[in-house]
């Protein structure tokens, strides 16, 4: 498309932006921190007690910030040999950041509910989105190179499956499927998973 | 005016701060979504249904996202053959910013009061504020390359007439108006209408 | 001093950090808006007159917005010359910071207790602390360049002048000294008084 | 390791991402701040003793800025001979920018509990965790530049012993451990403590 071809964006600024954006969806999540209201007016125990009783709160910002960091070093892998930003990646990326920005919502529902089924589920269902996110403006880049030598890289999809199957554990077991999302933060952090290019250089 | 020719603002700070307010601004916009009070306390079902119940939230944020994030992209198309920054687009663009940053509040106001008649009336007034804003900056950068050929784009000044309508709309029908605002939204980010710049390279 | 001779600090590091924290807290100002409680219940005519009502909290608003972007004009035109930070200029610089990133906490003062005189004056305090902060920095910046020809400039000075004098009308008058506020943030705003540079090029 | 070899990061994305998550969290910490609800229809000098009684939040606060600032400085100052980003690296640093993040709560925990043991010791427990990020991410660098000179920085390490001690005196004073905490910011303020290299260039 001729309209499409003319399309250009600095990929410093849209790195920029990008890196912006998921630095304050970050740093935001610690406003979903809950403790039990009027607890200032509490004994000392009381209070103890509760700064240890939102353990699962501990838990969830953990793994939101982990796949935030996450997404972050894969976000800068993928774009590692891309020169050309094209209208295909800055609409996908927009479409991704929109749904890692909402990521602090589900954490902040998980903090107020619980680990409810409802609350368990729901922050399965982000980070499906943003699975599903990732892997769309994954198949934009290697649409805008379709002469370049690609890597199939099959982590990247991994994603698409890991979570849903993730989501459904919840539905059974809540503290189950939080337990899965933990693991796949961690299993994504180890150095072979990390930070894979789908273009070779 | 002698003052105003030897005020000089780095290009690279300039969108450098822009897109910093932008990626907050647009980063804020969870920090309005509301569930109904003492949830936590409430059956499984009950969670379940205010998760969906809050649906015109959903909407209404991913109309504000959308709208921050075309208004980065033009912003970027907006100063890619800019080489100068002038005092008057130093002030159009920080009253532009002040108007975007404003937008997480109607957000919340449309999610806590829902979709009534001042609340759509209210955001839509917003979005006028914001297409005017756009629109004085656009004269600001015209104004200061009159040598140059230019675009006459007719795009930037149709926000300064799609968002009246829309929230003339709004006055006679809230779920109406919301809905043209969507649909502007997903007007000016049809490739052929986003990112253009106001001169010719 | 031997240590101050051997810091440095990279001038696009510290430009950028600086940069972000302003752009943040001009953006965090809007979480300062509040409307009266429980008014999603209320009938559209008591919705609109709430959005009206808050008014002063518009002004205060744009007040607060004002005063940080041309903070950061001001902050970008001191830097124009400067090669080099100085520790001195670091920790001037985080003190200044510091201040600025405290002013939404007087704008939300300011919006819940209306303008009374306790907060207009807490409100003008801040202020005055920022053109203290702002003053300390330009002083820095003056001594680490002892040999270059300076500008001695009046505009910098004036604001630890105007802002503890606005925060005295403050104390006999609130709604005074709220309007005093945001003369002096148009009159900086002025092109004759804005980004100007203390170190001659 | 070869996939560890062939990770690479590129160091500005690397800096351009930590300063934010730092700035975005140095600015976050204004919203702990809390006055007693319903203050506004009280009198005026209610208002005003309500303003000056929150003055250890304002110390707090205080502490927390300075501790994200040196953070900042610091962490600019462990990178300036850095060349390479490698994967222990990027980890270590998203799990001390986790730590720094998390300031803000414990920080607002202080001002709503005011100042009691458990506050108290859990804030500075969150300050031992970050001096306990920091000395990892400080090992990652050192452990990625094996052949060159390195200087052995106590201070980096001192932090690791400050933090726990000052936790200790804030179990058995909570008013105490704050002041300890205000003095270990002041400490890591003077010119000869900030901003050291662990490599000599």
């Amino acid at each position: 498309m001729r309209v499409v071809e003319s399309f250009f964006l600095s990929k410093s600024r849209f790195e920029g932006f990008s890196d912006a954006v998921l630095a304050i969806a970050a740093t935001l999540l610690v406003l979903g921190f809950h403790l039990p209201t009027s607890i200032a007016t509490q004994s000392e125990a009381e209070q103890t007690r509760a700064l240890i009783g939102i353990w699962p709160q501990y838990l969830v910002y953990f793994t939101s910030f982990a796949t935030i960091g996450i997404m972050w070093l894969n976000h800068h892998a993928q774009f590692r040999y891309i020169q050309k930003i094209t209208y295909g990646m800055a609409i996908a990326n927009l479409f991704l950041l929109l749904l890692i920005c909402f990521l602090p919502f589900p954490t902040e529902v998980l903090a107020s509910f619980g680990i409810t089924r409802p609350a368990a589920v729901y922050y399965g269902l982000t980070l499906c989105g943003i699975a599903i996110g990732y892997a769309v403006l994954h198949i934009q880049l290697l649409a805008a190179h379709p002469h370049l030598p690609q890597k199939i890289d099959p982590w990247t999809f991994l994603g698409a499956i890991l979570y849903p199957v993730s989501t459904a554990i919840a539905y059974f077991s809540p503290i189950g499927g939080i337990i899965a999302y933990v693991l796949i933060a961690l299993y994504y952090m180890l150095p072979q998973n990390v930070a894979r290019s789908p273009l070779k250089p």
